[in-house]
């Protein structure tokens, strides 16, 4: 990690179940967590997540929701932002989830 | 399964992650879905599932929404039902994803 500032998230002691599933439970937010699954940094451009059908500031709206629940980190650098998932700190806190939700995320239907 | 009725529930393959994990994103219905976890039948009052200081419509809400999520199948005998958790439908459908919540559930916070 560099000397760059983070917004505000909880401790990795302090991520709840309950909050996780809440955030993840809304389809944008699944569509972010399937970009954030690659472990690299994105920036806040909804035309880089797939998701130039909305408004930018409903896309804050989400990427807020996921760093506060503990689901992404978010760095600040200058002018620029770039969210990541926070993977270790999820795996550490509910061992097997992230994993199952990604699985389950790509099973197909039939 | 006997001839009791089921209330309307998603078919095995219908079940979406998305949908169960909002169900699932609400601290009543985690706790209907720590009680549901012993795999056994519950009935529908509030005073048998430790939510007491909840009226047994909200109650009912809770129950709907885990219900039409996939996560709980609902029996109807007679002027009863009986609540029980659909634990081989969701270990088929998300392999990992019910046994990871519910060990996460257990995880004390520090």
């Amino acid at each position: 990690m560099s000397d760059d500032e983070r917004l505000p998230q909880p401790a990795t002691a302090d991520i709840d179940l309950v909050t996780v599933l809440h955030a993840l439970g809304d389809p944008v937010r699944m569509t972010l967590l399937l970009s954030y699954a690659d472990d690299a940094e994105h920036s806040c451009d909804p035309r880089d997540l797939g998701l130039d059908h909305l408004h930018k500031s409903t896309v804050s709206h989400h990427m807020r929701v996921l760093r506060e629940a503990g689901v992404t980190t978010t760095r600040v650098a200058g002018r620029n932002r770039f969210v990541s998932l926070r993977r270790a700190d999820l795996d550490t806190r509910f061992p097997g989830l992230l994993d199952a939700l990604l699985a389950g995320r790509a099973t197909p239907v039939r």
